[in-house]
């Protein structure tokens, strides 16, 4: 067989605001020989799905400018977390046939050594596991729910939720909780765990089709945050406050989440979508923080999966297969529909319209 | 003896942005009779010294906009922490010649009950104390340090440290602290806490007798606010960031401070000076406390009071007595200097001029 195109997604045109059709191009002009003889402990891996999210926005930026995850160099392909297949290996460790999570290049075939043990425990050090970590699936769920609600946004929620959640000090009592972009694949696990642990759930979205979707799993209050004012919806239903605000959206509309924030509240800051473009709007009220005493917490996934990674695979997964916890998802098939793909997310238009969940690149 | 005049100061006029000499008056209309036979467990108090202190500004503010202490009515007496003498008892807790140090009105003569055990126990819930706290002074202290470093500013600064500085999750090292209003009487506590526990002291201060100051407790490196540039400052003396940030002013410099965090950074929000007098600037980078992963925690004192109260009041007098630690006071001579030291303080030139430290009211 002689060797085949090996396809990949690659940043080229920094995005000024919104991205657009330039800033991720489809680059066939690669090619890999899958006959060529593998060197001891070298693998080829095929994708089989991969994510877009929202934070890769930020690392479409220039080089020099530093930020919590690195830049993708121009012209290069970007990465993200994505499961393939091992399709050759030279690995004891990573047998043909078996399906890995990590965070991947966008390139069809991924030729590379298997990871050493260092490289292992470094990345156990920050992510609380191997850098290629092999799916089980026992649950036998569809590959793209490890890239979504078995994957990094599942684990956003059930981690951040955990660590951060509970009633710090001595005053007050958990009641109200607030999640913005409650439609999305860490908002909706947010919504079931605060719905799990007894809060009284308002949550907003941008569309009816969303809004239906955060009402069927368990919230208890949703509204449009394009076209109703949440100053009279916290006031009327959170009277005494927001006790947990639960950030994706951030922007002005955080002010109203402050003035409206319970005495002890805690603020996950979990995103801040509305600045991922470039525009920030100034909060004016940062006070609350110490007239309401609030605990802020900002965090990277990474940070929390040491402590509950495996307490997240060994529950979420079954959850997820029983129904028990419910995801949404919106199938896009082919690396090549991932530069409208991406555009799409950012709107919030999944699937071209009003689409709804996880965003997952099939690979065929 | 006939009645004599009680004088008090009042709540005279709603400040709009700075603080005039209408805001507060002295009011000598009332009168005590001294003479007169007490109740049952009834006490008479006299002041010896009361505390003016930022967060007061904020109870000047009509009655019907919430916070987290209640609004001065107007044409009433304000009040706050202060040290008064028992100079008349018929309770048999508080004997004659004792002193109490609590929340008081600024009324010279203050002729009350003496707080039941029901009112001692709401008040120990949320601040780890009696109502009025016997004052055992085996240290020899001046009065006036029970309301300073010892008292209620002592306690912020003390008990938020050693409850939100630590350093949480698995990364990072504790480095560099900066505090604003370093020369203040929470600020130069906290250089001085922050010093004892081995970080890096960056202060800023408003002239040069209080950079000084701030210095000669240990800072190592101290800035003008008025006439630095933070952003230069902190990319010299701090290239890894700032890991604990003690914020008492708030406004656009923290827009710099949040740019200067390190990764895991803890941010202590004790007070936002620059917006008591109304004026607000927006904050537009609060991404980063997702992209430094920060922890930012607001408090007031008493929420922390009943976890260190004992602790504090068994070490600090002792190391203020030894010299161990440093305090500045500025000293006002009668209630009918409040107003105008009220206005010193807001505008950082406590004694009228570049006064330097806490404000203290003494009553002969």
């Amino acid at each position: 067989m002689p060797p085949i195109s090996n396809p990949s997604i690659i940043f080229n045109e920094l995005p000024k605001g919104e991205p657009t059709l330039e800033t991720l191009k489809i680059d066939e002009s690669a090619q890999i020989d899958l006959e060529e003889e593998l060197k001891e402990n070298e693998i080829i891996l095929k994708l089989v799905c991969v994510s877009l999210d929202p934070y890769m926005r930020g690392r479409m930026r220039e080089e020099h400018i530093k930020s919590y995850s690195p830049a993708f160099p121009l012209n290069k392909p970007i990465g993200g977390h994505g499961v393939a297949k091992v399709i050759k290996s030279k690995s004891s460790r990573y047998e043909e046939g078996v399906h890995i999570y990590g965070v991947l290049p966008y390139t069809t075939y991924i030729r590379r050594m298997a990871p050493t043990e260092q490289e292992d425990a470094q990345n156990a050090k920050f992510f609380g596991g191997p850098a290629l970590k092999i799916l089980k699936n026992e649950e036998n769920l569809s590959w793209s729910t490890y890239i979504g609600a078995a994957g990094m946004p599942g684990k956003t929620a059930y981690m951040a939720w955990k660590e951060y959640s509970p009633v710090q000090g001595h005053i007050g009592q958990a009641k109200v909780a607030y999640i913005s972009a409650g439609s999305g694949p860490v908002g909706s696990l947010a919504i079931q765990m605060a719905k799990k642990d007894g809060y009284k759930v308002i949550a907003s979205a941008g569309s009816d089709k969303k809004i239906q979707f955060c009402k069927d799993i368990g919230a208890d209050v949703v509204f449009n945050y394009k076209t109703d004012n949440p100053d009279e919806i916290f006031a009327k239903e959170a009277p005494e406050g927001i006790d947990v605000n639960w950030v994706n959206v951030g922007g002005k509309a955080f002010e109203t989440e402050l003035a409206h924030s319970a005495s002890h509240g805690r603020v996950i800051v979990c995103g801040w979508i509305s600045a991922y473009n470039g525009k920030s709007d100034g909060i004016t009220n940062l006070f609350q923080i110490v007239a309401k005493r609030l605990h802020v917490n900002g965090f990277i996934v990474g940070d929390l999966e040491p402590k509950y990674g495996s307490e997240f695979y060994s529950t979420v997964p079954k959850a997820l297969a029983s129904g028990e916890v419910k995801f949404s998802e919106v199938k896009y098939d082919g690396l090549d529909k991932i530069p409208q793909a991406f555009i799409d997310l950012l709107a919030g238009k999944q699937g071209g319209g009003d689409g709804l969940g996880k965003v997952v690149i099939e690979i065929k």
